[in-house]
């Protein structure tokens, strides 16, 4: 493992779906992200018998595999799971805010030991103050990361 | 592994083409699922120097992986196959007849115990009813779901 | 218009779909093709409410747009088509027979006015000479690629 | 047209992303639908310099084409749009409620003329029942299917 | 149109390919962007017979669109293209040198009339700057967005 | 494992990216690669809150995994990754010249055992061939096909 990362194990679960409709899909999307999915996401795959299907991918905790396993039989089509362990490395995170002309933003940082490598205006933030100020998304954006002073 | 369900080893044989023709990949999917593949998927990926590949994926059971990798290296452009054991979770099956008003349409449900948690008409059933009967294949699907009665 | 291609005018039919089965869709496909469209695909989409969406496309003779609407009407989800009419430039078609050593092959070869711009072995004849003779369908491709003298 | 639809024309907007971030363009969807777009999706495009773009349609009525292209200016990162207009064929739209065991549904019914040809529970009104009943969403469109009966 | 936007008339040229290797649809796009098409692209697509097609998208100028449409023709597998027109909405585009601490940035700004709208760091001009700094691209773009001060 | 194929055991990192422009993406996939990636590739992926985001892969031979864990870090805005040990299968490869009505060209045989199975003209040395002759990539191909006599 390279050093300075933080490592753990999680579990994805993977189905192809080729007879569920789209819109039972996205609501099952964000069942299972509100039950504790780390991520979910979908693939489109193009299966047998000329079929545009779908390939829905869950990333969770070891420990919430079975009850998200449930949730994907319940919510979706699927008479099958595919099931894996795999090793994530990750940056350590901090959290801080800065001043926009907009409003304050929380910025995620991202950190390799107490390096700094990635620096991320938070998506709900930047869009609560574009909400509030009435200015593009991107705006709030581009404002954050002017705001930011990496040499700090 | 959540109480209910059965459990088997799967492989996975996946390989990224970028010079194979695609009429040549739809007659090798339809090849290696004669051949005994337990599922064969198509993924759109995006590959180096401006290339639009495909992934090539390969479920198949363990003992069988050997005779699909040749065929894979026969019938497409592969110089290499990446292969993976995966645990696959599945639900139980049983098939039951319902009578339609355009004649009998086979369902598959799927259990966890003895629970059924899934009924999907079968497609081919449903297709030859459709066409023995001239209907679109969509009414017969409904016709099969309003059928079968899960309070049994 | 470019000199020595041929020109012709069709309808384009295409609609998205956010909650039609993938299987439904691909007995679609093959329904349209038999009812005399030129071509039909299918392009994933990403639509509202995190759906993976699927965008039917059908290519007719204006002639047949009718038919084929109906047609998509009852074997699809749609409520709705977009229909819009496109300039097609075409080379001329012939077909030639080349001998291989796995028996004879038809060739479709693209004409520029009389300027061969194009040369295809023909899938179905390629996959029939390919089952006849038990070798990969590749190699049949690749006998007729050898055995058709450009120069002619 | 064939007989029983209705017609419109409506205006799709397009432009092809290579520099927006997929949250901004997450968020872009949102707006732009709430601002009266008609329909918003994004389908999956690769661009030169090998890089995995983005294409942005927005459909909308003749009239907020204009307010939907200064939206997209606002909200992505687009320096250009490409702008059609298009025929729609149209199912008429009819609304019913049908009783379920979980609850009362609301069912979109599509009509060429007279003549049902579409029958869909509605996907907010199947989501609501599903919340408040605390079964899965699909249970709630399976059961709106058994209770609307297509001879009435 | 909406006010304070230029609009031209451009030509799209596109053709479903399923029988041309990626790498040679890789090395076309190329070509066809040096000979002057403004913008190329490939979005996967399901053709029938199970295929994994590539739709290729080619906007140029009308003038340039019969010598693109020969290049496609020679330089991938297609028997046939569609020819459509398309209106265009544009910003206006000016370019400025910003000045960073890795060195000096073009930064491409987008006008509606006189209003900036789009300030996008130059690619081109980015990526040199990172190869001779030996820093990561994204550094250089954060810096030229930070050095860019849009209020004046 | 089949009988006659080399083995070895690669490492596959990949991450889920949702705000990394793709303009910056198609950057990193050249540096991952010249930094001695095996390969690199996107795949079109549907994240939450409706985010057209891009699954990265890199693939690499496990004592290059550190440095190219770090490339990604620093290239695109990934706060994570996910890990694997895949084993490869692959034929032995053997090039090959083979003379042309247009230059010589390099041909790549993939053989198991001491069979060749795969023969395949390679790209560059057709590209360099296509543009010393000024002839389309395709027919230096074709001829590098007609020319390779697999019989020898």
């Amino acid at each position: 493992m390279p050093g300075g990362y933080e490592t753990d194990t999680v579990t994805r679960l993977e189905t192809n779906l080729d007879d569920c409709p789209a819109e039972q899909l996205g609501a099952a999307m964000e069942k299972l992200l509100a039950a504790g999915a780390l991520d979910v996401w979908f693939t489109p795959i193009q299966m047998k018998k000329n079929r545009p299907g779908t390939l829905l991918s869950v990333l969770c905790a070891p420990g919430d595999a079975d009850a998200l396993a449930d949730m994907i039989f319940a919510e979706t089509t699927a008479f099958g799971l595919r099931r894996e362990q795999l090793v994530r490395l990750k940056l350590g995170r901090r959290f801080e805010t800065v001043r926009t002309e907009f409003g304050e933003v929380t910025v995620k940082i991202g950190l390799k030991g107490d390096v700094a490598v990635q620096v991320a205006p938070e998506f709900e933030s930047c869009r609560a103050v574009s909400e509030r100020a009435g200015v593009p998304l991107r705006d709030v954006y581009d404002a954050a990361r002017r705001s930011f002073d990496p040499g700090r």
